[in-house]
């Protein structure tokens, strides 16, 4: 009997692993087991369905079931894994939608069951069905159904990425949006305050109403409106979605005897094996190594997904791939504001033992005299001693986001300050200044 | 008496010699001789004022004389340097304008002349003054002159950065576009064949006629319209410009005994010092090394001559700097297609030692399903022997072109393929996929 993987959760991580794996071993049975009615599909397109943006469904799904099904991958939707028992070998699921249970033995296990919105305990009435999350396409599908009404008052509780695209996609509806964030400014993880301020100013460009430093404690249901509240604030809503965050699902695996790391995600090696010999685990669940700290982290990327379910696939189909680790490269808009960022704050650089400095450049994404030139702000971050390079964060028009990865692509070469400020990057008058905005950031973070 | 800097031309190098010098030591006394009417102009800018995206002349000159002045360089534009005596340690100028000589003594000299545009001998009629170039303002103002008639016939002769750009700019006049070229494809020095004749659809899709294989051989004059003809056709035009490329402008240093390269221009080591104790070379007219194979190279872009400026300055002024190379980094638009290069080409890996080894990927700008997404092609070169990167071209729509710059950051620190396909790059549907088209082309070439 051939060799049977079974996958625990089919999205961007799992099918990765699984179609890496097929290429490598075709004769691996592989079934992949997903609790949602879509394997592989763009959680991060979301917010543009939700706003009209885009009008097909279907577009946010990579493949269909039918579509690794002729890849010889099974996939097995709206089962919902139940217990995984690495001492026989099986992992035990029941269907959502019919009655029957599944005991499927395994010889490879891949756990990918990715993560889950928080919804905090402490926050009266966030339970309520009326509280909407974004995360499943079924979510997407909710969503839009109310979003699509474009009348009233929306709030979304959080001020994070989703929530930034989310209040993108109701304003874009024509709601009254007012976004509530218990931060100093928007994205406060992963922007320090400087270029967090300009973020900010885009959501309120984009006509949000943003409420810093206002911790929602609880939100009152009536008559299916909603009362979302703090210690100083109060403010009626009509719909109300929230977007805090997210957590690995990390239950059955933690039920089976799976290690966690420090982060309370799966503990993996850069080959993505767990403690468990034939068990390895990849994407949102799983903890992956930050490249400069070189200590574990949980990120929530779905670029890290991909890349570690490949991985992950690579050295189940009897490959060898080691994962080179993150940086935490993110980028996101709000109308034509473009927001980008990389590697460590200035805070986080500081806790990992270096002595920060930053460089801050105010330009253009073009030259000054084009016609389409908009503001951009690049910040670099770069340690004092050694010059190298730490981190990285990009706010500006058209044009400014995708800059943030040539200061991926900088780090994670290990690349000082001063390097890059020598780099031979491109110009003509279309496409940026004869120094690039990103060599000025440098130049000023290497102090000269 | 103060020290004296003499600039022998002053453009991007010059200037940028010029300031860098003065911030490092105010008592140098700086003179800086331009035998144009501006200095430290953009001439990338150019071909958008000839077409009207830049309608004021002044937006292209950075700095005026007057700034520099208040900064203590003196600019004496319209002197022609018609001597460098080595042994008397002077320089002597003519005035374009007056009648008056003027004879400089310097202690440190800063040959910056630039390039000429080429016009070769063998193509009789080229000479005419009807036959338009594009390098100083005063070309600039001449061909605007022409171009805003906005009927009729042009033809541009050559199917390099500066000829695409202006056929950009005469299409958007209302010409009736024809450009003409010996090579196979436009771009054929700086572009591979697959990637060039992507540029040739866009270049026609502009509505420009496209001849190539070519050659120019004659342009006959009458009337004041022109036939530009070669050995199998034969062109009407009533505008004919040449975008030939151009040339180091050494015959003032080779007069005086300045060595010059293989190359044929200056030659000087990473501090930018010629074969002369004082005497300082960068820019247009000075050699550059070739940051993969290590030779020497003359190549002609703003960047370059801004950044050996910069080097040649802090030297000049005392202090201690290395140019760390070219990659030869380059990038135009025409339309909403845009184009960029860096590094070898597959030819040149080889005459260069490597066994070039490419990788192609087709994707779109952003998500597929983004309704903003455009085509993009991205061409990966390495080794493939050591998987170092060598050469990138990218051809594709609105966000495709400053894609290179990651390449050029990549290839400039010396990564293999395999570890660029691993880099965390920045991801969300507005932007890229989730494997950016930079991965799939490094994966491909990395052979994985």
């Amino acid at each position: 009997m051939a060799d049977r993987l079974v996958v625990v959760g089919g999205d961007a991580a799992g099918m990765s692993a699984a179609s890496q794996a097929r290429r490598l071993r075709p004769d691996l049975e592989i079934v992949a087991l997903e609790r949602s009615g879509h394997v592989s599909y763009s959680a991060c397109g979301e917010p543009y369905y939700v706003g009209g943006l885009v009008t097909d469904l279907d577009r946010l799904v990579a493949r269909t079931p039918s579509e690794f099904a002729e890849r010889n991958i099974e996939v097995r939707l709206h089962y919902e894994v139940k217990e995984i028992d690495l001492d026989r070998r099986v992992v035990v699921a029941y269907s959502l939608q019919g009655k029957d249970t599944l005991t499927l033995g395994f010889d490879q296990l891949m756990y990918s069951t990715g993560s889950a919105p928080l919804r905090p305990p402490d926050v009266s009435g966030i339970d309520h069905p009326n509280v909407y999350g974004l995360r499943t396409l079924e979510d997407a599908v909710l969503l839009r159904s109310e979003a699509v009404r474009g009348e009233g008052s929306a709030v979304i509780v959080g001020g994070g990425y989703i929530g930034i695209e989310v209040a993108e996609a109701l304003v874009d509806r024509g709601w009254r949006v007012t976004m509530v964030t218990s931060g100093d400014h928007v994205l406060e993880r992963t922007l320090d305050d400087q270029m967090g301020s300009l973020a900010d100013r885009a959501v309120r460009n984009y006509g949000v109403e943003l409420l810093t430093q206002s911790r929602v404690t609880h939100i009152k249901h009536q008559d299916g409106r909603q009362l979302v509240g703090g210690d100083s604030f109060a403010v009626d809503s009509d719909l109300t979605v929230i977007g805090l965050g997210a957590g690995p699902e990390v239950a059955l695996a933690r039920a089976a005897g799976i290690d966690l790391g420090p982060t309370g995600a799966v503990a993996v090696d850069d080959r993505q094996a767990t403690n468990v010999e034939g068990v390895w685990s990849a994407g949102d669940c799983a903890e992956a190594r930050n490249r400069i700290t070189g200590r574990p982290i949980n990120i929530l990327l779905g670029t890290v997904a991909n890349k570690t379910g490949r991985i992950a696939g690579t050295n189940i189909g009897g490959g060898e791939a080691h994962f080179p680790g993150v940086l935490g490269t993110a980028i996101t808009k709000i109308g034509t504001t473009e927001i980008a960022r990389t590697g460590l704050k200035v805070e986080e650089a500081r806790v990992a033992g270096f002595t920060p400095v930053v460089g801050i450049a105010r330009g253009t994404t073009t030259a000054g005299y084009w016609p389409e030139a908009e503001p951009v702000t690049v910040m670099v971050i770069a340690d004092r001693d050694q010059g190298r390079l730490l981190g990285g964060q990009v706010v500006g028009g058209r044009g400014a986001g995708k800059r943030i990865d040539v200061l991926a692509t900088a780090i994670w070469t290990g690349m000082t300050a001063e390097e890059l400020a020598w780099v031979d990057l491109s110009y003509a008058p279309p496409f940026s200044g004869v120094w690039d905005i990103i060599h000025i950031a440098a130049r000023r973070a290497a102090g000269a």
